[in-house]
């Protein structure tokens, strides 16, 4: 496919830094706040039921995420996500360790009932388990789901009307009917913990100044994959990889983007 | 200026280790804890309302951030600071995101009716929207604000009857009446999350020292700037520039602070 | 002593990939998941009542951590902690900053009342505290003990029917009976925050793949501390000792640890 839809949208972002308003868990979101500023946007993070709806009237794209969720937490999503709805603003929702425990299984079917989703972003086991296949989650690790992947990823774009997106060692983004897959990335990104996290937090940098969901969320799994590729050529372990990403999605120009990302149609 | 008494200042940090309680956000908690310790200090974070005030009476130093701010934390950040207020020790409040939310706005307002700040620091933005100054905060960045940064921080800093400090491409210490300018820093800093938290912390460590706190939060700004700068030459890129910030400020000695603070009475 | 347990016992880890659940502080949580995943095991962070106790009934082992302890959090460690004994896996109990607040130490008590505790973690001061012996615990920073540390942990590892290791530049594990110290480690895990966190949660995944958490936690602590001088050797400061002391843990071989690990008994 042609990649010159990736080099203008990454220069859109480069050039608006959107706001990119997140509701996460406590334990990734360090990661969160630094990937959305490596990749040209600007986080922010608020949770507080008092100003969850007015940081999503300011922002240009809302990601929530349930890798530490609570109740009170629950209610600040639907604030926000109703404000982000309102307002016509992309919504990704990374239902971590959905299938491990009845309740973030639950919270995450209330958040797509209840919100307009753009974007739903998971591993095989989480999109599997909301898909309603059997899928085996534990603890935020995927273990397994019975079925294809694509053809349970595109059924559940359909049922949902959003674009889902599938991590892995190959990425699938779909609405149903275009589907995209992402070679890029690289095994030392499944043993540093949050890199799904921080695949969420890029597609809601990316997602905030496209109106094509499936274009920008490839692109942004791309982008990180690339940036992964080019960071374990220099790392001596884990987390020298780890602050290796970061430096190389910085450091990635559109044009960069465009030649390595490795995004076919399924 | 002489720099005498910033090689004493940071001498006596080292020394004494002073012992720096945060009540500050989840997202950059764990920079404020290590930057803690490579400037000098003792970090302990401890927000929960049966403990905040007990762990106040036993530190040098209390440090207030709203980066994440809920309700229960209010509390908590209160009473902590009536202990802080009632032994005597400084208290550093850094009102992220002031102006962005009419909760943070009006908290960072609480806190300064309720509580004796010793030093407000904030970026252009943050200070601005306090002192009641056309200004313009979105999310946690400044995004201007009208007027001379200088005369705003003077005028809050008389009427609070505190120092304030204004973080940019030069700092801004003052009291209302004397007034430090700070040059020490590099632009990586504004491109990793958590910078303007970390000045927080090291202003907490230096103004445990010091009964000076203009002096103090400048020397503090100045060794943060000046680890920056080193940390500059080193990095790759805003992660690996992180991890020399760090490192280099745990390795800067009171000589190297004296020697190469740029500060100016403005 | 013969080295062969190490060697088992960390390739089973390695094989086996436990889950460990870890309800714990908002400080240091990033550094526990990714210093879990670099020992070999799986993280997942689970604090909402609703699901601890369904979380720790998939999980390996369980490690509970006070340091930045709300009432909340209480509930659900009691709740996940419940659920552990009753499945008989392995809890470990950080008990940071036990004896610097009245809170802190009723707590810790009333977990050890509550739960059946594997291993209880701490450093001398903290230790000390709840062995009812003169310490002094100053934010998180042990200050001192009256009292041989041997001696104590002894007798509170018999008193409490559990295994107690104490950190320090020697780390004592003993069960009252057998006491086995561990030399490795070096002088800048001291110099940043979350070491002893890291050191709980490595305890967890040893732990999970073995019936003796006297030798799995010496295991644990002399691979920790092992990594950490290897570590010691590429570090130029606190924070880049930090990302070395991840990779390093990531690349010890089931051999190395064999080949490098100081264990004697007491």
């Amino acid at each position: 496919m042609t990649t010159k839809p990736y080099t203008d949208l990454f220069a859109r972002v480069r050039e608006n830094r959107p706001l990119v308003h997140h509701i996460t868990n406590y334990v990734t979101v360090n990661d969160c706040a630094n990937i959305t500023l490596c990749a040209g946007g600007a986080p922010v993070m608020a949770d507080a039921p008092e100003e969850a709806a007015e940081m999503a009237a300011i922002a240009s794209s809302l990601v929530l995420n349930i890798g530490t969720l609570n109740a009170a937490q629950i209610g600040s999503m639907i604030l926000a996500g109703q404000m982000a709805n309102e307002r016509g603003i992309p919504v990704i929702l990374d239902p971590v360790g959905a299938g491990a425990t009845r309740f973030r299984t639950e919270m995450t079917r209330r958040l797509l009932d209840e919100l307009e989703i753009t974007v739903l972003k998971g591993n095989a086991g989480e999109i599997g388990v909301v898909a309603g296949a059997e899928a085996t989650v534990r603890g935020v690790d995927s273990h397994g789901v019975s079925g294809d992947p694509l053809t349970i990823a595109r059924g559940l774009a359909t049922a949902l009307g959003c674009t889902v997106a599938v991590s892995g060692a190959m990425d699938i983004v779909t609405d149903g009917k275009k589907a995209l897959l992402v070679e890029n990335g690289h095994p030392l990104m499944g043993r540093i913990s949050g890199t799904g996290c921080m695949a969420a937090s890029v597609t809601g940098v990316f997602c905030a100044e496209s109106r094509d969901p499936v274009t920008a969320t490839a692109a942004a799994f791309a982008a990180l994959g690339l940036a992964g590729e080019r960071a374990a050529a220099v790392a001596h372990g884990p987390l020298s990889f780890k602050v290796a990403l970061f430096d190389e999605l910085a450091n990635l120009t559109p044009q960069d983007l465009a030649a390595g990302a490795r995004v076919r149609t399924a």
